[in-house]
């Protein structure tokens, strides 16, 4: 299902993840306007056709014209954005995010808003290593997971209509989770990615290794290259989920350290054979084909 | 320097590496024979132009004109070859291997082979997730390492020839390391990360996450598809050495552990921006281009 092209799409936060969607969104010819507090974006995204309308302040009007609008800022802007503006939505208005981390702002954001306003939260799982409007591309969608994140309070309009914007941008797969098992996932398939490749580079060995790294050392720490103001706030504010994985993780690594101190052969051949075919599954989900071959 | 076209080259062991030796060495005009116990191997071989002579039993006129030998076949099969046929090599020949760990078997061939038969290590640092002759490719030691191995035993002419194997292969960077500091090296670059690729497959979260997979846990998890046999001997002869790494690893992990249980901002800042640092500086080293973006 796709939006409804009569919607006036507002999205807050102009940066790449927000220009993405403002372009996925004009290019179909919708209708979007954007708030940004940096004009110098809002400038380049209405001089490239990227919004219809723009305002580096916060200009009521678009916020109360809005039938959908759609945040992509840090978490602690959002929420100081909300407590400010909320209640200039109109009555009916659906508002969704794009942020990272969903327990700790999802309950807090419908808490504010006023009644007949409804947020769904939603996570495009979704990035490039370049920022702004300016590197915006839609195309990043294409082979992205969209999860919509909704909680007791949302209604099955809403939640469809979240799910319609994963569709009308072309997400790979869109599927749905409750906050707290959004944020376990989040914790082990993105943030602890982070922090072992973040680990990788920070121990004492990398420093004098570099020269010999081959393509398994690159692979492992290519997201290494970390934005520590935006990072830093989703790992804190996913502070137990993160620390729940990392600790797992490490049990695991105990597990086979202990495997190779003690000679256990049968052990270690029996975890390979595990990882193997738990990645050779892997491989087989995305797409139907091999991706190593 | 480029190998002398008058050297008798044999090939022991003709699988993934050791095809693209002779591949790589016979497109370039050299004269190649090869030993493998499989048959059919050495029938492909021959009949594609791979290698010039072949035999899958241990030909001992092979052995016994070559002037430089390669041997690519797991450590304990290299180790029981030597020992059953290393004294027919002639006076003046020079051995080579492509084995991943050094210290347990370097001074063990040396001290199996005849006075005047010298045996030097290297690790050309490549590979493919393919195997067999069938597969093999030169062109996979563009981008590769190659690493000489050398210990107080070997002499000068010996090392130039093990360099000049690499230079005629056309590896990116050759470099020289003693057996010791190559698997400390090999501890961390290769055997640490694949240790932590398989540790994200079996630690229990990954069976039900596959489905919310993105990039990053697809690049720390591509090298989790393990070969057990080959890898399980390679683990077990770099013990110490790995064991050592994951140490290391795991004292990092929870060093930021703490720092996020203790909501030290400024000190996973600090961490990020090291990360960052060292992952740009060694994104500039590769051909002095940088590759994420």
């Amino acid at each position: 299902m796709k939006l409804d092209k009569n919607l006036n799409i507002l999205i807050v936060g102009l940066g790449l993840i927000g220009g993405s969607y403002a372009k996925g969104l004009k290019d179909q010819g919708y209708r979007v306007s954007a708030i940004d507090k940096d004009p110098e974006s809002i400038a380049y995204a209405l001089a490239n056709g990227v919004i219809d309308r723009g305002a580096a302040e916060t200009d009521l009007r678009l916020v109360e014209e809005a039938d959908l609008a759609v945040f992509a800022l840090y978490p602690h802007v959002f929420l100081d954005w909300i407590r400010k503006y909320g209640a200039y939505f109109k009555n009916g208005a659906v508002i969704s995010d794009v942020t990272g981390v969903k327990s700790c702002i999802v309950y807090e954001i419908q808490r504010m808003l006023p009644p007949g306003v409804e947020f769904i939260a939603a996570h495009p799982m979704a990035g490039k290593e370049v920022y702004g409007v300016k590197n915006s591309d839609p195309s990043i969608f294409r082979e992205a997971n969209y999860i919509v994140v909704p909680t007791d309070a949302n209604t099955f309009r809403s939640i469809e209509m979240c799910k319609a914007i994963g569709s009308t941008l072309g997400f790979r797969r869109i599927s749905a989770l409750p906050p707290k098992a959004h944020d376990e996932m989040i914790g082990f398939v993105s943030q602890l990615t982070h922090v072992i490749a973040m680990c990788l580079m920070t121990c004492s060995k990398s420093e004098h290794l570099v020269d010999y790294t081959g393509d398994s050392f690159r692979d492992l720490t290519r997201i290494a290259r970390i934005n520590e103001t935006m990072w830093s706030e989703l790992f804190l504010l996913n502070k137990y989920a993160l620390l729940s994985e990392m600790e797992g993780f490490m049990q695991e690594m105990d597990c086979l350290h202990d495997i190779l101190k003690n000679e256990d052969v049968e052990g270690l051949k029996e975890k390979m054979r595990l990882s193997t075919a738990r990645r050779a599954l892997f491989d087989k989900k995305k797409d139907g084909k091999d991706e190593t071959l």
